[in-house]
């Protein structure tokens, strides 16, 4: 009988010629990690903003300077004391996972011997209610170098408070705790390692930067594992699809890629694939346009491409697009307010309600989508935004403008949209060769930083675009990533979300191709995902984008 | 300015690293290429099935040898003849038919120098209006091992009458015509071949086996190409939905996979992958399943797991499903029947209309599905089978069911499903090695029958799973593989689809499986196509056990 949650082990049987090749791959570390390295402490930091702020909420570690492992005759920490750490993954998958806490493992093996690490199972859950496993050689072997958070397994809640941790970190006799997480999480782990401080407990805490969505990163930390793998899954499918609209030359394909928060999914893979139009929630926000201006958009692209005799295309759209729209967000405020307080007539009595502006947008959209909107509601009675199909909203919406121009004698073709939603495909791949690296140097770092007795950071592996043997290791003060929030008139720390930057290098090298590659057909496939050969360690261009610009 | 339906050609610019290094690969040839060789005619042939009225369909070709490539000291067609061929391809895209026509090219300019090859446009309508482009060394070369048709695209038109084709072969003087398709466009191509020679033209026909289906399939074919590619790609996806449906370990996704006619792409993902359940096709109309049979086994399995603590899994789904479920058949029709003559008026008076069993069947359906079924149709008034989402359906259908378990308290869980459909973006990935090698046999193979005075054949390589060194060529008589339908009260030739048999290797093999993997999790994740490594010439489940159980 197995506890629900808890996820069957890897069989041996289950594991494919490619997982199994994995499986024998033994990972190469930075220079630093492989010989005795003592941790080297830099200036006293600040924060992302309102250090003030900062400061009062993290009294026992603001300004904790950020660290870095350097080559030493002496080791920083005593190869015989042994620890006793705790780790858990937090969030949403992303390939790179288990090589964390394959890392963090074979760092407590080797260099702090007798160690015991704990997995807690299914995410901060697992701490707040003691559910863990140890973590023994045999039981980490399987899941080296695979995709998945299927190890340990993760979870969506949150430590709203200290305390629930406490207990189970003083009965484990915890020294250390490696939190994998994306922007919440890590703010949350610099909480814990703030009220662990505060209480004197011996217990440290490291974050690990996760998210496919790549919208959790800083100077120190370059990039969030994961992102890398993900596009790359995604571009290959995107690559196909391009490959399949050219040569059957009849449909436009819209594609829908996760990322809510962040359109860097976009437009990462929009710069490994060349799609004739990539839509960037940044730049849709920063413009202040419109849901018509979108559709316009795509639909002149699509008259001027028929020009040219080419009646297909693709199509990049970023699954958080709608959240970007000034416009919409008003509309499903004022909707949420109406369905809270009264009742949807079929009369449409209730269409005296919204604002006139709201109203004439809600009149746009398609019928299935003004369903969606009245009728389909989570448990709080608020619209489901996340539920709306926001490639087939464009296809509806551009067909509807297409046939208005065609009216007009404007445009003479056939217009076919398909859609496409890339999202579970890319969470639990095989990890690129780029995110076993990255991630096994993540998690040897955190054994490294907290083995040293640092709390409060961030594992950081810099000098990403060189070989591995030259990466940068150490850690990043968590309160120097902070800013604050007002939060029912309290001020809550925040690790702010990294978004897509106009001024910043990937976004400007779009926009200077975009308009060639939306006329004419620039189409790159990039292709599966490989391991061996020579494109097995390309670097993915918004990492090499921004690190060139800011070398 | 481009005409309608050319595409652009291909761009160096707009070609990935991966796309660069399978362009300069040079692939091997089965030795009996590499040197002369003479073609060895076997015994006299039959048909499929009714030979008599194959006999008198095709006076001219029925009986016709088999031929065989074997090595010899002298080659079997002067290398000084120079031939004229088209090419042309027809139907859906599949990975490797750029590979055909490179194979084609180069036989031609190793074997038969100066010769000219004529690539038809837009498939079979390209024959019809005359259109084509001079395939020249560098208009071929940006094509070799990559994805896509459209070096010189592909069209679903038939030549319904041969004598639209004469006038074309016969102003471009062509010694010979390869037609790259499916089961029709083979029968095509040998209702050509009788045409031509009954005319005494001197114009030659070869077929090659193209769909990504796997269903055009014999002892001498044992495979068609883009089979293997596709099938690796779709499993990609599948093996990491798995991993992302254990580590979250909250949701069934199902999964359906392109495949009207046969189930053979979603019995192949299957054993590559292992999913909990595998829908296959032939199976359900064998043993004459109605949907609620379906969707209480998918209900069963899905209980069954839930005791076992797993709420999770993923379900395969052909694309054909509805189409094999007799009673759904019947309903399809009746409403047809109905539309043709009535409105459906929103009281359901139409109700009265079709039989009881079928209004039973509609009244099941989710209401979404209703709607698509009385709504939309298409230009013949038809229902639209090809739009109904299968797997969305399925999730509507036991999401039904299990809330019905629940409130009879033998099901306690939360159902959540998702679904996926994966499609275009297998048809025109990259070619694995194994496609890629195959084709360009099949390409060269097919120049050497022409060239040898050969009509009416497949080009046949065999042997596949020893390695492309000791692979057989030849070609098989097209009228071998015929067998005749009655159509419209007249005899109509068909290349029969061939269907996954229950009674096959590779159907046994799932079948022997799948309770232990229903219940217990043996997911596999085959990852992404390797082009280099170990596993990068890895054979699929379905030809090898089809070739160890006819060995």
């Amino acid at each position: 009988m197995v506890a629900n949650g808890t996820p069957a082990p890897r069989f041996a049987s289950g594991c494919s010629e490619l997982q199994a090749s994995r499986l024998q791959l033994s990972l190469p570390l930075p220079d630093v990690l492989k010989h005795s390295f003592q941790v080297v402490d830099g200036p006293p930091s600040s924060s992302a903003g309102n250090p003030d702020e900062i400061a009062k909420l993290f009294p026992n570690l603001f300004g904790q300077p950020s660290a870095l492992l350097v080559p030493s005759d002496t080791s920083a920490a005593a190869s015989d004391q042994s620890l006793k750490i705790g780790v858990v993954l937090s969030g949403g998958q992303a390939p790179g996972g288990h090589n964390v806490i394959s890392g963090l493992f074979d760092y407590l093996e080797e260099r702090a011997q007798g160690s015991t690490l704990y997995g807690f199972r299914g995410g901060p859950a697992g701490i707040m209610n003691s559910k863990y496993v140890f973590l023994t050689s045999d039981f980490v072997r399987p899941y080296r170098n695979q995709g998945g958070f299927d190890m340990i397994c993760s979870g969506r809640d949150k430590i709203e408070t200290p305390e629930h941790a406490e207990e189970t970190v003083n009965m484990l006799d915890l020294d250390g705790l490696v939190v994998i997480g994306g922007d919440d999480s890590n703010t949350n782990a610099c909480l814990l390692a703030e009220n662990f401080r505060e209480k004197k407990m011996k217990t440290r805490v490291i974050g690990c930067p996760k998210t496919i969505d790549g919208d959790l990163k800083c100077k120190e930390v370059p990039t969030s594992f994961g992102f890398d793998t993900a596009c790359k899954i995604y571009s290959e499918m995107i690559g196909n699809v391009m490959v399949d609209a050219r040569s059957t030359g009849k449909y436009y394909h819209f594609v829908r890629l996760m990322g809510r928060a962040a359109s860097h999914i976009t437009l990462e893979c929009s710069l490994q694939t060349h799609p004739n139009i990539t839509i960037i929630g940044e730049e849709v926000a920063a413009t202040k346009q419109t849901l018509k201006n979108v559709t316009d958009y795509i639909a002149d692209v699509i008259c001027k491409r028929a020009e040219r005799g080419y009646n297909y295309g693709v199509i990049l759209v970023p699954e958080g697009l709608i959240d970007f729209i000034p416009e919409i967000q008003q509309l499903i405020s004022e909707l949420n307010e109406i369905l809270a307080n009264d009742v949807v007539d079929g009369d449409g009595m209730w269409k005296k309600k919204p604002g006139s502006q709201s109203l004439q947008i809600f009149e746009l959209l398609p019928q299935a989508i003004q369903a969606q909107l009245l009728l389909e509601r989570d448990p709080h009675g608020n619209v489901q935004v996340a539920k709306i199909e926001t490639e087939k909203m464009l296809i509806e919406m551009v067909e509807t403008e297409l046939e208005f121009r065609r009216k007009q004698g404007v445009y003479k073709n056939d217009f076919r949209g398909r859609s496409h939603f890339l999202g579970y495909e890319g969470r639990c791949g095989l990890p690129s060769n780029f995110d076993a690296n990255y991630c096994y140097a993540l998690g040897y770092a955190a054994g490294a930083l907290l083995h040293s007795g640092k709390t409060g950071l961030i594992s950081s592996v810099g000098n990403l675009t060189a070989p591995v043997e030259k990466w940068a290791v150490g850690g990043t003060a968590l309160t120097s990533l902070m800013d604050v929030e007002r939060r029912h008139g309290k001020f809550k720390p925040v690790i702010k979300k990294a978004m897509v930057e106009l001024e910043g290098a990937p976004f400007k090298k779009f926009a200077s191709m975009r308009e060639e590659w939306a006329l004419n057909n620039h189409y790159c496939n990039p292709g599966p995902l490989q391991f061996q050969g020579p494109t097995s360690n390309v670097t993915n261009h918004t990492l090499m984008l921004e690190l060139d610009a800011g070398a």
